[in-house]
């Protein structure tokens, strides 16, 4: 077995669940079919079995370092990326007019993931220019594609977003970072980065730095921020990389895990003048950085399923194969041991990282196929109808996955016992690299004011009531299906429960006590949306039971085990957490600093 | 404020909740009072603090290592053991006649924790040293306690526990070791041992291994093993250490965290003859190495609990001195940003923090007092009561705070944001140290198994309903007490859940079956009793705002914050989870190997 993928489970998903199938027919895909998706995706598991995953723990173990001012990286990430970009992988998800593949967003979304199950230290190169050149592609103008886009694609130049400062965090409204303009209509750039993840590294040609700062005189706060493509080295006349743009190095993070890339601190224009370009209208820079972050979120989120699908491979395979113990039943010491996959604590470790994983893989797939739904709807109700969806879902995807995709890898580690707190077995470090996810890209607590601070609310809740719609379409199909009608009637209550709860809380009038358990209805919400993922699932494992010749028979119970232990060990535990946030509980509102210790 | 005590709790749990100053009127403690008992403590502190936090980091960024064959630890571990043994710290809590203090076991349970707060690296050779010097008292001849206790309860010769060997992990039943028996009595000891802690150091003169072997005819499984005590080094006739006993170093575990403690893989007898004798009668070893297990586990457990402490503490005054980010109704970017402990989810996390860590520590502070009480009470039956009472809440003790106290790491690294993900703080240690302790001295897993498929079932129940009379006396007297009435009346309706659960359970016939959700019904058990000791820290914390003068207003104000938190957010869990036991759910059960991801 692969220890990077489950390709019957991407199938599944693709064909069975999602219905790539039909989308393959709209004439935005032509020239794609089932085949060459394989196609790419076989490449992509090539390239990752071959080049990323044999490196992650060396690179983990070697961390980026300075070196004369410079940042060493091991050999093997140049090698590696080479072998992405000449595979095209950068230009993949692109329109063919930028030179790209035009495939699905769902595909490119899956086959990124092959590279991130493997390495995700080198994975986030690509991942980051991927993102950036999108932004470049919906905002910039058409001169800043033309030079920006093609070494993008082409896996020459890579990308990073800096927003967040020293001072500043999660706090953008504070971001002190100066765009001041010269009269050849490009600003300076003035001040430090923080957090910055590829923000130096000595592999591309060059860095493209998409920088939020603020032009002197705007409006004070968020409202005040504008968006700079900020290159390493100054493009020349030709459009070739030439001089330094003073964007300085200052440091490098050393973090718990995530080793493999490079997040640094970066000063621009301490050094002399560094030159950016406006990106879009002034003060519209969040607006247009979002473009990037909400892609970067469900990448984030991608990215914690693909670790905890690390973990849950690899301890599945060891658990097939180490002896130890007998069953309760069976205690005779004469007897041989067992496999500790038959133990019944072991099956229920592995069966809730399978619940938590393909769950996971199941949203996230899902909000991709929205973003390719959207490309071939031309109904603009319809269309505005999959994105409102979209912003609704995607601090969910970006979330849930963080979080219990991290539970998932605690549960690998436990798989192995002692041997799986040791670094002679990579789950250990899955669980180092996956604790980052709750944090960058929005922290949890972000995402979970987004969610009932705003995507909830948002004209009159109707992304709340599309995705009820969507969620009562599945209950209704299972309802009619022996074995799922019990689950489609606990997600009709869940639904139900989450629908008076958003409502209650959204009646009350003050902010901070409406938004005090929104981290507690983020989690709920989470797990309503992906019981009703496992509910589509199971409806697909039905169908394929029904339809099959036998030789996926253990592939469909799984998927129907897996949906049972979520609907019984898992979604129940909403009702009480939305309890919680229904009664508009005080508790951690109304607690003082002094009261924590007492002093 | 300390960065490893709050110092008040500690004075809160022993006066005013468990009633340290009664037990101190016995005459065993004759000679301790409310001084001497403060002043045991700040020693603690101050060697804790001067000693051994200072190295944390660094013996974490400098693990053990293998050089010229013998184990490397940076010097300042043993300039710490020294002051720790210096100080008496060895034989704290033992009696006067084997040269001990006599403090009462929660007292040096406290006194320990400080030290494991500031470095458990370093502070498991003790802890690991006094349970084996513990044993030997226990069940050693007198010539074996002659010849063992002094040098170890000065701290010159470390203990360790050998139980586990590679091939058999947590199935003793499966050990190879032998011990053959030779002319003059002692036994040539001949096996390898796996994950020992402290296993090899250079630090002590002599290491006093307690090791489990059988002894060839004896009977099959676990009735087979006998006890022996192994040295490293041979006693001469003086009874000082002499020539090497043959335990060969064959390799070093190099863990995700908790490195400063020498984790190996030992042979015994492979290089020449390893002699050891025997503890206790043959066969009996397993018992007697149960007096270690018990004492190791509620150790592991309170070690559990101090690394979330540390990690409570640390992301508390990073919370009240960070600012970033404005509350939710004055969003003005021109007023100044509030520290992050302003912030509702902030609050959240600080308090979840505390509820899990301040539970843990009162849970293990009860246990250590059972055994204190055992000490002074004449009546047999009132002993053995207090006896069964710990026994079924050691895999409580040892497990739960193994897991909530790791998740409050995990919301440590959370408060301090991109910076908790980095090794510029240490609550990315914290978390990684913190990972072991559901894994050691007997998995969750195998806790699981040991309550509800041995604890909870004795005696036809005894200990349960010994530990229901508890919590209904609790109960009974919250009732009365206005604000706590609440949460009295949900103690009683999820310790009555908990009753019928467990009579359920018990009732079926089938082992494998009955234990199926064995490890849910560990953690709901758990918090079941957490809640037990919240309801007791707040009725202790009404009685001193009566009490007081208002100087420990925000003290109490807290504790009765926390007990709020834990009945409104955590309780309410236990009923989701104990639906599925009682259900003897048989989804993870039935789920066969090929099924998880269908090949």
């Amino acid at each position: 077995m692969s220890m990077i993928v489950n390709r019957r489970d991407l199938d599944f998903l693709l064909y069975e669940v999602l219905g790539l199938g039909a989308l393959l027919q709209a004439p935005r895909y032509q020239g794609h079919d089932r085949a060459s998706v394989a196609a790419v995706l076989d490449l992509a598991q090539r390239i990752a079995e071959a080049a990323f995953a044999p490196c992650a723990a060396k690179l983990d173990a070697t961390e980026p370092r300075l070196k004369d001012g410079r940042v060493a990286l091991i050999p093997e990430v140049a090698v590696a990326l080479r072998a992405h970009a000449e595979a095209g992988f950068f230009a993949a998800g692109f329109p063919a007019e930028l030179g790209g593949l035009q495939l699905p967003q769902v595909v490119t979304l899956l086959a990124g993931g092959l590279f991130s199950c493997a390495n995700p230290g080198i994975a986030s190169y690509p991942f980051l220019t991927i993102a950036a050149a999108n932004l470049i592609a919906a905002h910039g103008s058409p001169e800043q594609k033309a030079r920006f886009l093609p070494p993008m694609l082409q896996g020459r130049w890579f990308g990073t977003m800096c927003l967040s400062e020293p001072q500043a965090g999660s706090s953008l409204a504070d971001i002190a970072t100066r765009a001041i303009p010269t009269p050849d209509g490009r600003y300076r750039i003035q001040g430090a980065k923080m957090w910055i993840s590829g923000g130096e590294q000595e592999i591309s040609e060059n860095i493209v730095h998409l920088v939020l700062a603020k032009i002197p005189g705007g409006p004070p706060g968020v409202k005040g921020i504008s968006l700079f493509i900020v290159p390493k080295r100054r493009l020349d006349d030709r459009g070739a990389p030439g001089e330094g743009n003073n964007v300085t190095l200052v440091g490098l993070n050393h973090k718990m895990g995530h080793r493999g890339t490079t997040n640094t601190l970066l000063n621009f224009g301490e050094a002399g003048d560094c030159l950016g370009e406006l990106v879009g209208e002034p003060h519209q820079g969040l607006a247009c950085m979002f473009h990037m972050m909400n892609e970067a979120r469900i990448g984030v989120g991608y990215g914690a399923a693909m670790s905890g699908l690390a973990g849950f491979l690899y301890s599945l395979d060891y658990a097939r194969s180490r002896p130890q113990g007998r069953r309760p039943q069976d205690k005779d010491p004469a007897t041989p041991p067992v496999m500790i996959v038959e133990h019944t604590d072991v099956k229920r470790l592995l069966m809730a990282q399978k619940a938590y994983v393909e769950g996971a893989i199941g949203l996230l797939a899902h909000c991709a196929f929205l973003l390719d739904l959207q490309q071939v709807t031309e109904d603009p109700k319809a269309r505005a109808r999959l994105s409102r969806l979209l912003d609704l879902l995607t601090p969910i995807a970006k979330s849930w996955p963080s979080e219990f995709c991290l539970e998932a890898n605690k549960h690998a580690i436990q798989v192995l016992g002692g041997a799986g707190y040791t670094r002679d077995h990579p789950v250990e470090r899955f669980y180092r690299d996956n604790r980052l996810n709750a944090i960058h890209e929005g922290t949890h607590g972000v995402q979970a004011i987004d969610l009932l601070g705003r995507k909830v609310a948002v004209a009159e809740g109707a992304a709340l009531s599309d995705f009820i719609g969507d969620t009562e379409r599945t209950a209704e199909q299972a309802l009619h299906t022996p074995d799922l009608w019990r689950h489609a009637a606990e997600l009709r209550r869940a639904v139900s429960v989450l629908k008076t709860t958003t409502e209650r809380v959204l009646a009350h009038p003050g902010a901070e006590r409406r938004l005090a358990n929104a981290t507690l209805y983020l989690d709920a919400f989470g797990h309503v949306a992906i019981a009703w993922i496992w509910l589509r699932q199971a409806l697909a494992a039905v169908d394929g039971q029904a339809r099959g010749d036998g030789a996926d028979t253990a592939f469909y119970q799984g998927k129907l085990a897996a949906c049972r232990f979520f609907y019984r060990h898992e979604l129940p535990k909403v009702f009480a957490q939305l309890a919680v946030v229904a009664r508009l509980d005080d508790t951690c509102l109304t607690t003082t600093p002094d009261q924590f210790i007492g002093c």
